[in-house]
């Protein structure tokens, strides 16, 4: 029976119920389920829809809940079919009627608008930490690979040396783009939807602004029927997962390849690898085949939440009750796509010898192709004098990498700043 | 510690376990992984592989394990990593040595795909069995809609009156192919991995045509490389799964319009739907509007899969153990949502009152369209009679829907034999 | 042939030609293209890697080319495989000498990847300026249609009253954060690749902040590698399409539902509605239709890149050619559908009695529900009676909206200020 | 001015013209819609609803049509909109009042139905013999390299030996599966729902299984709704598509591999790959990369398509227009894909040196893992000491691969019967 069951002659049927219960997955809003109400209970206070005393009874009554499910003796119920009326519920149990003026300006419908725009508020500081601790495990990989030049390809083909330490920035660009995209979207969420009540606001002297800002939003959002129906900011979340996802799924790739036994540039600690009960010899680097793998989910995920949306009318829908477990999962794979990326990445030495030969004199030629190309003999000459000499003689590897100077190029000296650049930025030391 | 983790110096690190474990998921073959085990351990004893005495151990031995995991008593572990070496490494704390030779002859590999075709043909069953049943509850909501014309619409608008009994099979049709794709799908898959061993099958003796047959397959696979890294039979059921959600979301889209106060064609009873404390006149549609909402989540299963084996190489990768939930969830879902959309059509009622108002008579002069497009009035009349009268007066909906001939029409006659046809499919009676 | 295939012996086949060639849709790209090798050409001289001579019979030659191309008169040639190709040649055909120095210390992967930059940089000023166009269709139709009272869903039933204008203004605001979320990519896109070279930089004294300035970017992209590699600037762009698209979708839907017979809320004129010629009296909104329905090719533009970059190593691979189309569809369609959703809002007309009809008495209740909340029985009863005396005389529907009073609800004064804060913005005014 | 436009005031606006014109695309089904006129105008003449004159009338125009448009002389107008209302109203200008008649007891709903499956029907005849075409390239590939022995890998690194040719036919078997879910798609889409006309059938005397005989079609539709909405006959198609460009994409991933520096077991001729200015020595595999590549756009055409359909109600909705491009699309890639693979299969050679180089004695020791199991350890130490001294001399690694007995492992035995089985299945001769 659910509780707007009474004025219903029949409860529905157990099948529906299961079907449509969210108790299952949207307890993981009960921390910002409770922080809202916290903020929506002393508001009310000040504005003198409930007494003071109310408003204690239901703040103590809250901080127990708290405590009980943060000890798993919550006794989370199906039939108080989602996390909102679950604590609600436990709430009335446990303080009485202050409890039921909980209530009051508040539906169920900017209610967990709140709590998800808190949860995911949350999220994006999580998985950008895991960022900045992926650039820095990156940055102190090619500080401890200092010099050490591999080949470029394109085309899965050597195309040119460059050093190790630049192909390991380009990942660290890449994280940075990752992070600024989440935190814009970050700013872009960051406002209440609380006091849009059930999509067309209230009558009542509600101070939206109080409640705002007491949990940390920029303000309260200017349209209360925009307020419960859009889920633009949810999309834009898994979207920006999606892209880190495809950005990890490529790192994924080439750590994969480089194990190989035919690269055989790179091995992994047995900390961060499996074997194999047949082949003694293996050392699989399945962290990096599961980033790889993962970011599908990842973007599934994505597609769900978008077909989800799709040619939706306003305002609320009760599909949209299947906006949680995407991100749910995005979020938690990504951050375990992260996590994981950096113990790997800690735990893999690069084998010099093999890298070595993979760099033939071939490779070098192509650092002066710009030079080559439809000039004469004499042209040549006047533009570089390099030329006049035996060019597999006169330049070891070491010599071609120095001879880039562009900015952004491989060159030693252009890569050094660029590592300055991380290392202070990242707040890490050269040594 | 990994059972494999032996032969390493270290173990890998809790992150690192914690990512790539897949006991929380896979545990849901444990059945077909266990009948597997079964088939094999009888193939391997009458091949001479292993003793009859040891058969009969691992045989008893793996009963007791069904009966644990059944009763909710088996204690699964993580560091067992996977449900095949949870359910091994039992077998072997229960039976000592002989558990140890059921890997004989036999890879993870293989029997993982063993164990999947087995859970997906089974899927399979369970979701034919409940397209079986909405397709019974939609035949008998027009058995008992006996002559209740409705409007057909175009681009939403009123275009045509029709049978509300020749609308509704014509989801039954759809299902009736979503079912047959279903069926396609299992034919295609049931063919079995089991002896393809880690990817190039083995020197031993064994009977693959034994283990086929034993586990109801049609034949086993004939390349071992294909058994162990092709994905393809997960990917078709996963189309299929979409093609039927969709199929779904149109349904729950149409039965949500009209259970809207501006259609007001259906009421849903109180076992279906949910009120609102603020708005206790509404009757939401809620089971429908999620089974539109949960069609997304199966598209997105699908995008993840097809994400996940895009440009993987031969043969095992870590990736495809992602495989599991997106099929999971996937097959979760339909069943659920066909199981509720069957419960929906048993509870809901039409209104006749408010269909009527919908069937104006401008209506049914489109019902002879055809006739007037291009014709002189003397044509017209020559070829029917009918337009020497008065449209208005003469026909009433009823009429103008009697008028429909063509085989597959909207007309009576067309209707009531396409309905007898469908009774009699569905093994139905009409009284 | 191939302009490289002169190294082969032989050239490729007519069907990997077809298959790999991307002139049939790159030549897109020609403005941008043209402008970045003027920006080259000035830099190059100006570093002394060519004359001023050699300079200005570049810059001429790009002006004729430039001139040819738009006048229609431009031969693109399959066999010079790409826009870059096709301009180079002409250039040299054009020039002669001078042509081939401006490949001087450029490749074509640094060059599409600026080309592909500019463009999409164009393209989103272009949807920015569509999006503002469609706010403020939106927002003369608010003001057009001032007082007019709506009912507000929630599960497509009747919820509460709300003013036709908070509704339109709930779009504005998901317009306003879709230009936001498009400007912000536009700032993390806008740096310039140019000078990466193939991957790895160049060893002649180029100045690539100059020509990043030429071009208008904020800076030179810091990471050779990463500025040919790299496609998240349109990962990103698609994503932010994709949510554009979303909520126009649900826009179409809501306007689709409004035209049909059963809601009778709007009504579309002649110039954006389509008739059939079965049924004079439809007016089918066509249009909006095609709104709903295209987001499906935004978000399958989305996934395809996302797939396209998935796994993909380091740097550039032939792949990544696929990386326009979708793009170019992506931009055409949602430019194609803010066109015709402002052109729709430009031209429909609501109408007022039916609107009246679906408001019943009913749903005014529910505007004072959070008043009754802590009354207890007895009082609510008192309560009720006047209600179900006087409400009808008491209150009008206008009445009723006016007591919404917090901020962000439909509340007459509270949906005024915030037209207000929208006219200001857009630099419309009230009359 | 639209055909239609006639009962309007006003026509509708260029940019709704432009946004709702299929025309640009619709006429690649300009064969069909000819080839269901004229067995329509057949269909007529026998049921005496149009003279044998208007029937000869109509057919000789049609024929010139066709040739016109064949030799491309036909003016496609985009004010007719679609190419049902081309060709209908070219025929009229052509042959005057008969093509008027053609329009009896049709409409555009049912007519574009019956061409897009006559066209789909087609298409998956061109892709399954396209299929069969890549099996040949494959089984001609695997004779021509009897004998040679390639790892297999999993997580990519070198597991087992297995022969080249098994792995071939591993592919052979997963296109065998492609083209069979092909067909069966095809059984499932070949019924007519040519009769169906706008929705409900029509009260004239037509006779739909003439119409449906004469145009190959099993049987007519059973129900005139579901043929005019339903579109799960292009969904299963894009789906089928999917999956063969996931297999594609594996196939490229490793192709590319293997052409790598790195592998070096391929060479591909220089007329299936493409050269770099700068890298002489390069040989890029560009054409595996593209097949690789556009697997993404199949699986984004299939995700617009599933986007497209979701929550649709039923009849005929414009939204539905969209089903062509993603399916023109996906049917020309999926080709091209087919095609090239099949070239590159025919213009590789295998490195034997390289690959030999990739097969270390440790690879061996696996194949007899599978003895080992069950022997105590001491037993193992003598067995192995015995490897220790011989098993460089004593075991080739062709002697290795003879071990392999099983049915369908890579044993020289299986895989030469398994040959023997394609090269009869593909009608192709061992010499």
């Amino acid at each position: 029976a659910k509780l707007w069951g009474g004025r219903f002659e029949e409860s529905v049927t157990d099948a529906v119920e299961k079907f449509t219960e969210s108790i299952s997955f949207d307890k993981a809003l009960y921390k910002h389920d409770i922080m809202g109400s916290r903020a929506h209970a002393a508001m009310l206070a000040r504005q003198g829809l409930i007494t003071d005393s109310d408003r204690d009874s239901i703040l103590k009554g809250l901080d127990e809940i708290e405590r009980q499910i943060e000890r798993g003796e919550f006794a989370w119920r199906t039939d108080r079919e989602d996390v909102h009326m679950n604590i609600e519920a436990a709430l009335t149990d446990l303080v009485g009627e202050p409890a039921k003026k909980l209530h009051t300006a508040r539906s169920r419908n900017d209610q967990v608008c709140t709590d998800f725009r808190l949860w995911c508020r949350d999220a994006i500081d999580a998985i950008v930490s895991r960022i900045k601790h992926l650039q820095v495990s990156l940055v102190k990989l090619a500080l401890k690979n200092e010099g050490l030049i591999v080949p470029g390809y394109t085309h899965l083909q050597r195309a040119q040396p460059v050093l190790l330490q630049h192909l390991l920035l380009a990942y660290v660009e890449q994280l940075e783009r990752d992070a600024s995209r989440l935190l814009d979207c970050r700013v872009r969420m960051n406002f209440c939807p609380l006091g849009a009540c059930a999509l067309a606001g209230t009558g009542l002297p509600i101070d939206r602004f109080m409640t705002s800002e007491a949990l940390g939003f920029t303000a309260p959002m200017r349209n209360s029927i925009d307020a419960v129906s859009d889920r633009d900011f949810v999309l834009e979340l898994l979207s920006a997962n999606s892209i880190t996802a495809i950005h990890l799924s490529r790192l994924g790739e080439e750590w994969v390849l480089w194990a190989s036994e035919e690269f055989g540039f790179l091995t992994p600690s047995d900390s961060v690898s499996t074997g194999s009960s047949i082949m003694p010899q293996k050392k699989n680097p399945d962290p990096m085949e599961l980033v790889r793998g993962k970011s599908a989910r990842v973007v599934g995920d994505l597609v769900s939440l978008l077909v989800l949306c799709k040619g939706l009318p306003h305002a609320y829908n009760r599909d949209l009750q299947e906006d949680k477990e995407p991100v749910f999962d995005s979020v938690k794979t990504i951050m375990g796509m992260l996590e994981v990326s950096a113990e790997f990445a800690d735990n893999i030495t690069f084998n010099q010898e093999r890298i070595q030969n993979a760099l033939p004199a071939g490779l070098l030629l192509s650092v002066f192709q710009e030079k080559l190309q439809d000039l004469s003999l004499a042209e040549l000459r006047s533009i570089s004098t390099a030329f006049d000499e035996d060019v597999y003689e006169f330049l070891g590897v070491e010599n071609s990498i120095k001879k880039f100077s562009s900015y952004g190029s491989t060159g030693s000296e252009c890569v050094s700043s660029q590592l300055d650049y991380w290392v202070a930025k990242l707040d890490l030391s050269r040594k």
